[in-house]
């Protein structure tokens, strides 16, 4: 079958989820898909965010810590990101960036490994796993005396011996969209005594999460990409409810006291998951992210995200399949798996060469992709990301998004030296 | 000398930083004495977070990360804020929290110890410092071995022995408004051998500083005091230059790298203060933080912090002065030192009883300071704290508020059994 624009046309027209694209502040005709790399704009956001600097912060004052619930923040947003997650209230907290709570989560992990077993000093994880995850690693593990190890991810099971204290993974890749079997492999650490920690930056709001059924210990995650939060939103962490009384993590700032405004001159940790907390958080990156939690929770009467994830599993299979019909002989290699069970919510490209000024070409055609620079010590192609959310992404998108790329690639103009490669975020 | 309404009024017709009462939006009427807790909101704040909000994520998305400098945020922030500082262009950065901050520089402080003067284990500070600051203190000397030790402030001298190897202090006292002398202490702890680590919360934008001029080795501070950049707004960090090649603080995350978008495996610090950053930082909150900085640079024709600091000790010496005259005999205690030398931006009273009613009855009356509690086992009084943000308060503010306290402490309303404490952030 060739996926014609009409098909895609009627699979938007009989798409559930299609009233929620209007959630979202799009720039007219932009085919965004970069929502893996940071969220579209709520259409609530920005009145939200002005009652909160006018009435809040304006009038409310120093009062608003109160009346408008400022403290109560990082839990009140954990709370309801937590059922997206599946765990349960008062398990999770927003605060603070990912680095800073992997730093929390990875200290008491390797506490807790050192404690219980002494003799398993390896922090396992994956070569080309995001890198702010292995030098917060190997900033830990240097620290301890522990052996951080990086190995490729078909070796990960050869490797996860009985030395390994910590096997910490990102449960979906954010080069390829390549989604790690959480179950199995938490239980795969579980079974040499090792605890599972897992970085969600890229699984949450975009793929169904069972934090607890599947036996991960701990995990951190990010605001700004899929939860719609923001540039620079407030990230989270979780700690398994077993764990959290254990976890004594060092970033013991009294916001995770137990009685902040007791004033108290010794650290005595929050009984629960508050624990986790450290300084003030900014109010303003909270209610914004709030606005983005608030775009999930209208899905729920829609299928909430058994939804989400059909969805986004049609848009990437639709992707696939037309760059397979319609850019056939350009080289393109799929670099994510076909397989449902091990995709996320993006689907990366590699070409031969000229990944960079292909995406460069869409963006100026209006699709929006990223790149991002393979590393040649590991032969790694250069990528092209694309990100399919199903909440603003629909399948007429996709079909012009690869009408595109197979124009671009038809004119071959990538070729022209005016693109450069410069830097570009995740 | 009485000092008349009138008097008062004069003294703000001749001010030449009033204009600056305009850039802010206080709601009518209302006498805030509380900006050395949470900063008043800059009028244009507003309009400038609409700003990014729509355009630099709604419209231009991730591009903005280069288009509006995202990425740079934390730099070009931290450059505007080091004159006020005291010190260079590229010294500073704006991120994370003073939490968390501190533990990066109090982590390398103690490292450099640890190899310059092996036997000097002792992290020295005050007995009343802000809690969060012995907080973070007490979790890196459990972890490295170190003692952590607290005395009066009165003892500190005796103190500052050959076995201390960092001397942290928070530069104005949070309870009592009270200023250290950083030339001389920071001089007194190198004369040791230590490290001289600040905690400016309560001083930036508050009191001149010349944290290279007076010997400071480290400090960090908050944005959302008297730097306006609103609740919990991102703090800042300072590394003295001949240090920071040394310093390799523990939250290596990629922000903090010398190539953050070579997406390398292993981690490289960047070459100067950038090596303090960790993670992604929220966009929203350093566009507010940027509006906070803009007030202060409108006071620079007008005679910048020299002439806010003379109008902010005219302001709490009228202050103490019309306590004294108009409040007599309701056992006020003034817990700020008198000499200007030794005081901050806030004015600290205490009373034998009915502190926190009396903030209360205050702040229903529209004049908002706050209340602390004190610690009863080292024999602290619970005080009432009144911030004098020289920016936006006036000599007949100051003249309207110990008027309502004097009417407040006359009908002794406080000994009503509603006002309850609860708990106030600092």
């Amino acid at each position: 079958m060739t996926l014609s624009l009409q098909t895609c046309q009627q699979m938007d027209a009989q798409d559930p989820l299609r009233p929620l694209g209007d959630l979202f502040d799009l720039p007219p005709g932009l085919i965004y898909l970069d929502g893996n790399s940071l969220g579209a704009l709520p259409r609530a956001t920005a009145a939200h965010i002005q009652a909160v600097v006018q009435q809040e912060w304006g009038v409310g004052l120093i009062r608003s810590y109160n009346t408008a619930q400022w403290f109560e923040q990082p839990h009140i947003l954990g709370d309801r990101l937590a059922p997206w997650l599946g765990v349960g209230a008062g398990e999770v907290v927003v605060t603070d960036t990912t680095s800073v709570n992997l730093f929390k989560v990875l200290s008491v992990a390797m506490a807790m490994a050192e404690k219980d077993r002494p003799g398993q000093r390896v922090l396992l994880s994956e070569r080309g796993n995001f890198p702010t995850d292995l030098y917060m690693a190997e900033s830990l593990c240097a620290q301890h005396g522990w052996q951080l190890r990086c190995v490729d991810s078909a070796e990960l099971d050869a490797h996860l011996s009985t030395d390994v204290g910590v096997l910490m993974l990102t449960h979906v890749h954010y080069r390829t969209g390549a989604l790690w079997n959480m179950g199995h492999w938490s239980a795969k650490a579980h079974a040499v005594g090792a605890l599972a920690v897992w970085d969600l930056a890229h699984s949450a709001g975009a793929v169904p999460l069972a934090l607890k059924a599947d036996g991960a210990d701990f995990a951190v995650g990010c605001g700004y990409k899929y939860l719609n939060g923001g540039p620079g939103a407030p990230a989270f962490v979780w700690a398994h409810p077993d764990h959290v009384q254990r976890a004594k993590q060092p970033l013991s700032g009294w916001w995770g006291h137990a009685q902040p405004f007791a004033f108290t001159p010794s650290y005595a940790p929050a009984a629960g998951i508050g624990r986790f907390l450290c300084g003030s958080q900014s109010v303003l990156a909270m209610a914004a992210l709030a606005c983005g939690l608030d775009t999930f929770e209208r899905s729920l009467p829609l299928g909430g995200m058994v939804a989400l994830r059909q969805k986004s599993l049609a848009l990437t299979d639709v992707f696939i399949e037309l760059v397979h019909t319609q850019c056939a002989g350009h080289g393109l290699v799929l670099e994510t798996p076909r397989e449902h069970a091990q995709r996320g919510s993006q689907v990366s490209l590699s070409t031969q060469a000229g990944a960079y000024a292909v995406v460069q070409a869409l963006i100026e055609r209006g699709v929006m992709g990223d790149f991002r620079a393979g590393d040649p010590s590991h032969s790694e192609p250069d990528i092209m990301r694309f990100g399919f959310t199903p909440l603003y992404v629909g399948f007429e998108d996709v079909w012009r998004a690869v009408a595109h790329l197979k124009q671009v690639l038809d004119a071959g103009i990538w070729r022209e030296p005016r693109f450069a490669v410069t830097h570009k975020v995740t």
